[in-house]
């Protein structure tokens, strides 16, 4: 690590520290290929299916290893966040295999469904109001209450270096990438994408795959500053959270660019992928694949590592489905 | 191949010529498990994914071997077939990669996206009226025509010996099973396992799972001699075929057991596959974890590998959706 501006910054030796903390809890994914989507496309893809994950998404990387790097003072006080997603899931799971207790503040509103997996791991609910208000004054108090660790869903540099281990794998997994492109929110996926990359592959083009109907990280790339939209509504979920400095600092300097997809593009190609590939994909995971459909020109020829981020749907409500 | 009751019986040399043969044209197909569905039912299992083959099943096996089998002369008349299912886009897909012509005879009924596929890989479809009399005689004229050779979808020596290689790959990949549980319908993936397993692992049982609404295979086990249905309703729809004599001839002799499920169950199986291993899988394919959830005493303990036979589904009408 080194300190910038008050951020610790995580450097590539912590990444090969997260790789070795959290090997024993989570899958070394496969990587997948599909020979009707390399004609489409005209490209070489090579998908690395997080959605085969623990707990279904690449952010039990981060999470484990902000759970597995504690002291155990700290440890024995647990962790905490706010999160109604996939961190919330994956913190459960790091934490149940630690054996030390997960709150997690979430709205009353969210669904039954995401409660009881995160129930399912060992985690323990506290709701709030369905407001920003709310949640920040329900979660200073059980913050208090319990001294749990607060690890936030991506602005944090143990949760960086844990998503780095993803592309730490695909490197290893698939010679001669020249492109890895990944789906953008937070921006905590993209930015251990561009750690690992920078430090071992800097030849490769990171991309960052966008909705355009929650393009803030797209906007704030142009900008030259972190823009944050209220609450952008977009059938991506994952993707609906803004920038922090941790991860502008990564994706400022090292993404090549950021590119953006229609709702139904998004959707057309998480269909697409369901169909040909037969895996279960999320909106959010469905951008890279949508943005590369958009852009055939920029991608033709290339050999790129698509990040499928991750594989938490309610099957239940297809997007295709609606209306 | 020996010659029983005017029958050609396929033996194990069969089974490594196919091996050798299809190699170029088919994906060694992985195994995946999960801990989720472990701790479930009590077993190992080891889910072999033909759903991530070529055309989205294992059918495609049989399909190579037979095509690639053929001579020159035979090969240029090119092959037929009467189906609306995985077998008609097997037998299409391998026709194409040799380059030779596939007729596929196909009720006008059949829904149209599997018409698209077929023609997709380059079959020619002749439609015919949606009753056995119909698809007969269109079949015989087609045949007549062309001179194409007819490939049966399962009892025909050349598809068993294909599907035989599976379960030949499944027992490399993973050591030390008890026991193969598959799907049966017309009993083409069962006699390949059987054929397999009685050749090379003759300790391993070998389970089929079936519809309880199409149930013709259990009570033929019980009878001792074929009972064919006349168009059994089920949502596993690959396995509403009888078996015949070919298939019978493995299935009475190395069975060790046929279990049935129920609807509900089925479809609950297939739900708690795609939510949990996030693959996509047919109903057909369910049918085995549906199986081994109802009958957790006499599979508990088992080291189980579970053929997932294909994972071409309607994904605008999944089956937990309808009414």
């Amino acid at each position: 690590m080194k300190d910038v501006a008050g951020m610790e910054i995580p450097g590539f030796d912590d990444v090969l520290a997260a790789e070795a903390r959290i090997r024993p809890y989570i899958h070394r994914t496969p990587v997948l290929t599909s020979s009707h989507l390399n004609a489409l496309t005209g490209a070489e893809l090579f998908f690395k299916c997080e959605n085969f994950q623990k707990a279904g998404a690449f952010k039990v990387r981060g999470a484990c290893n902000a759970v597995f790097g504690l002291d155990e003072a700290q440890a024995a006080r647990g962790v905490a966040t706010h999160s109604s997603g996939n961190h919330a899931l994956s913190l459960a799971y790091a934490a149940g295999r630690r054996g030390i207790p997960c709150h997690v503040v979430m709205p009353h509103t969210a669904p039954e469904a995401k409660k009881e997996a995160v129930r399912g791991y060992g985690g323990v609910i506290t709701e709030c109001e369905p407001s920003t208000s709310s949640r920040e004054a329900v979660f200073a108090g059980v913050a208090t209450r319990t001294g749990a660790e607060f690890v936030h869903p991506y602005n944090d540099p143990r949760v960086i270096a844990g998503q780095a281990t993803c592309s730490r794998e695909l490197l290893e997994q698939v010679e001669g990438l020249d492109t890895v492109i990944a789906p953008i929110g937070g921006g905590g996926m993209v930015s251990g994408t561009c750690l690992t990359v920078s430090s071992i592959a800097p030849g490769v083009d990171v991309f960052a795959a966008e909705p355009k109907a929650a393009d803030d990280a797209f906007r704030s790339l142009r900008a030259g500053h972190i823009i944050a939209d209220d609450a952008p509504e977009t059938v991506a979920d994952g993707l609906k959270v803004p920038l922090k400095d941790l991860t502008w600092h990564f994706v400022s300097r090292h993404v090549t660019d950021i590119l953006t997809a229609e709702e139904d593009q998004i959707i057309a190609a998480m269909k697409l992928v369901w169909k040909r590939m037969k895996i279960v994909m999320e909106p959010s995971s469905a951008v890279p694949l949508a943005v590369i459909l958009a852009n055939p020109g920029l991608f033709r020829g290339r050999r790129i590592g698509v990040v499928v981020t991750g594989g938490n749907v309610d099957l239940d409500r297809l997007p295709w489905m609606k209306g």
